[in-house]
C-alpha cells in the first residue's frame, strides 16, 4: 500500500526537520531537496524514507548537522574538503559548489571529500554542475556490502558513480549507477515478495551464489559472509572483476585521493553505532564544456548520439532504447502531476518523525 | 601451437617496421612499446597480432604515419587535439604527454582528442602517467561491436576505460578494461575451440541471447544484426543498461566533448574500408596527487586498501583475490625471463611484414 504526498508538502515538511536543528535555510532547502529530488526519480531508497536514518544518526553523535566542512587543500583547480562529520547532503553541496566556482575560472574543478556522512543520491550533485552548464561527475564511497571477486566479505560499498551532460533538444544524459550489480534494497524488494534471486546478485558466507534473500539479508546485517556481487557477478565470467575495479576505482578517489576512509573502513568495524561517524568520502568533478569544444557543437552532437541510439533497431518484444535518466525524467514529471507515492510504512516513519520533532504533519 | 619470441628481438623488429614509414625513433619506439607491452601483459588481442591491420591501414590511406597532432584549443589544464589521421599511437603518446605536463604545472591536465586511431591498450596511457607519479586515466571509443540494453544493433565500442594510480609497497593499482562484458577476442576462442558461450554476452540478429560464436561473429562481421552486450549483459536483470551507461560515458568524453564522431559514426558506415579515416576520439586526464592529499599518505592508503583486500575471506575453492594489474604484472615477468608466447599464425603474419617491409626477420 502506497500513500500519495504532494511534492510542495512533503518538500516543506523535511526542510522543517532539518530546521529544528537549526541549520540555514539554505542547507534545510538542499537537504530537503536531495531526499525528494531522490522519490521525485523513483529512487525511493535514497529518498525520504532514509530521513530517519539521518535523525537517528544526528542522536547517535554520529553526525553533527551544524559542523560546516572546511577547505584542507586548495588550488585553483583543486580542492581536498574535511566534512567535519557533518550532513553529507550540505558537505556535498558546498564541495559542488566550489567544484563548480573553479570549473568556471579555470575551465575545471576536482574536488574529493573526507570524513563526511552520506550524501543522499549521486545524481544530486552532477545534476548541480548541469545546471551550471558544466559536464558534472560526481561519486562516493559508502558502507561495505560488496563482495570482490574471489572473495566472500564485504570489502566494498556500492560505489556509485554520476555523470550529467548537458544536450540540446533531448533530455540531459543523466547517469546515476551503482557499481554493484545490484542495490540492497533490490534484495529487500525480493524478500518481501517471497522471489528468489538470481544467481550473479550476491554470495553466501561460502561466497558461493545464493539466491535466497532473507538469507543474504540476514548473513550480511550479522556480518556472516558473503554480500552483494560487483556489476558482472560472481568470478570472472562475466567480468564482475570489471564492477570490482570500477567499485575500487570509486573507493581510490573518495576515499585514498581525500585522505580520508575506504574499503571496511567506513562504517567500518568500531565506526558505525560505536559512536565513531562513518568517514564517508565524496569526488566531485565538473568540467567547462566550452574550453574544450564549442558548448553548441557539444550538445548538438550529443543530441545526435542519444538519437542515433534511440532510434536504433529494437530487440524482439522491446520497443523503446532508454537513454540514461529518461525514465527518471518522466517520473519526475508524472508525480508533479499526480504526487509522490509514499509506502505506508514510510509515510508513518515521517508522522513519527513530526512527533519527536514537535512539528505539524499534513502531507496530503 | 605458439612460438616464444624474445621481448628485446620482438621490440626491435616492432620498431624497425614502424621506421620504414620514416617516423622518428621516438615515436617508432612508442608504437613498438606500446604492442609489446599488451603482449607483455598477456592482452594479445591488443599486441603485435595488430601489426598488419595498422601496416594495412597505413597502405590503405587511413592512417597517415607522418601526421602529427595538432592542437585545437588549449588552456593550462585543458587541450583539445586533432589526431590528423595519425598513427593512434602517436597520438595518444603526445596527447598524455600535454596532459602529464599540464598537471605537473597547475595540478590537474585533461585532455580529449578528435580524428585518432586504435591507439592500441588504453593502460599504455595510463601508465605513462603513472610513471610521473601522476594518477591516469585514459578512455577510448572504438568501432561499433556493442548492443544499447534492448537494441539489437552494434551502437557502441567496447570503449576502454583505464586508471592506474601509485602505491608504495605494492604493484601500483592498474586497471584496464573494456566496457562490454567480454572482447570480440574472447568469441573467436571460444569459436576456434567450438565451445558454447554463456547467455549474457552476446545477442542475435533478434536481439535475443544467443550462445553460438560462429554465429554471433558472422552477424557481425556482416552487420546482420546483435553483437556484443555492455557490462551487466541483456535487458536489466544484472543491470545491463550500467555497462551501457559507462560505454555512453567514454563515448561523451572521447567522442563529443573532442568534437570528433560517437557511437556508428566511429569506423562507421562509408568509413573504414571506404577510403575514410575511423575518426577515433581518446581523453586522457592526470591528477597529481600532491595537490589533494600528501604523496607519502596516498601510496600508503593504497597499499592498506589493497592489502585489506587482498587479506580478507576467500570464496570456497578460491585461494587468491586479485588486485587489478597484478595478474598482468606477474605475466611480464614471466615473459621477460621466458620469452613471449606467439601464436604461430601471428609470427607467420609477421614474417610477411618483414619481406613487404625489406626487412630482416629473426625474434628467437
Amino acid at each position: 500500500m502506497s500513500i500519495l504526498v504532494t511534492e510542495k508538502k512533503l518538500r516543506d515538511f523535511v526542510e522543517a526537520v532539518f530546521l529544528t536543528y537549526n541549520l540555514t535555510k539554505e542547507e534545510a532547502f538542499v537537504c530537503s531537496d536531495n531526499l525528494v529530488m531522490a522519490d521525485m526519480r523513483g529512487v525511493h531508497s535514497h529518498g525520504v524514507a532514509r530521513l530517519k536514518r539521518y535523525v537517528d544518526s544526528i542522536a547517535q553523535g554520529l553526525i553533527f548537522p551544524l559542523k560546516k566542512p572546511t577547505v584542507v587543500l586548495e588550488t585553483p583547480n583543486t580542492a581536498t574538503i574535511d566534512g567535519n562529520a557533518g550532513l553529507g547532503q550540505i558537505v556535498g553541496y558546498h564541495s559542488t559548489k566550489i567544484a563548480i566556482e573553479k570549473a568556471k575560472k579555470t575551465g575545471i574543478g576536482v574536488v574529493t571529500v573526507r570524513n563526511s556522512n552520506h550524501y543522499g543520491i549521486a545524481g544530486y550533485y552532477a545534476n548541480m554542475m548541469l545546471q551550471e552548464k558544466l559536464l558534472g561527475i560526481s561519486m562516493t564511497n559508502s558502507a561495505p556490502l560488496v563482495v570482490p571477486t574471489f572473495g566472500k566479505e564485504m570489502m566494498l560499498g556500492t560505489n556509485p558513480i554520476s555523470l550529467a551532460a548537458p544536450t540540446k533538444r533531448n533530455r540531459p544524459f543523466f547517469l546515476d549507477m551503482a557499481t554493484s550489480v545490484v542495490p540492497r534494497g533490490k534484495l529487500e524488494v525480493y524478500n518481501r515478495e517471497g522471489k528468489t534471486m538470481p544467481d550473479g546478485w550476491c554470495v553466501d558466507e561460502k561466497g558461493k551464489a545464493c539466491s535466497d534473500p532473507a538469507k543474504v539479508l540476514n548473513n550480511m546485517s550479522n556480518r556472516i559472509g558473503g554480500g552483494i556481487l560487483p556489476l558482472g557477478g560472481e568470478g570472472e565470467l562475466f567480468s564482475g572483476y570489471k564492477g570490482y575495479g570500477l567499485a575500487l576505482i570509486v573507493d581510490i578517489l573518495c576515499g585514498v585521493l581525500s585522505g580520508g576512509a575506504y574499503s571496511d573502513l567506513v562504517y567500518g568495524e568500531g565506526k558505525e553505532g560505536k559512536g565513531e561517524p562513518p568517514n564517508v568520502g565524496h569526488f566531485f568533478m565538473a568540467l567547462k564544456i566550452e574550453n574544450f569544444v564549442d558548448f553548441d557543437t557539444f550538445t548538438s552532437k550529443m543530441d545526435d548520439l542519444l538519437d542515433r541510439i534511440k532510434k536504433s533497431a529494437k530487440a524482439e518484444g522491446e520497443n523503446r532504447i532508454y537513454i540514461h535518466g529518461e525514465k527518471e525524467y518522466e517520473k519526475v514529471e508524472k508525480y508533479q502531476k499526480e504526487g509522490i507515492p509514499l509506502q505506508e510504512k514510510v509515510y508513518e516513519t515521517l508522522q513519527n518523525i513530526a512527533k519527536e520533532r514537535k512539528l505539524d504533519f499534513s502531507l496530503r
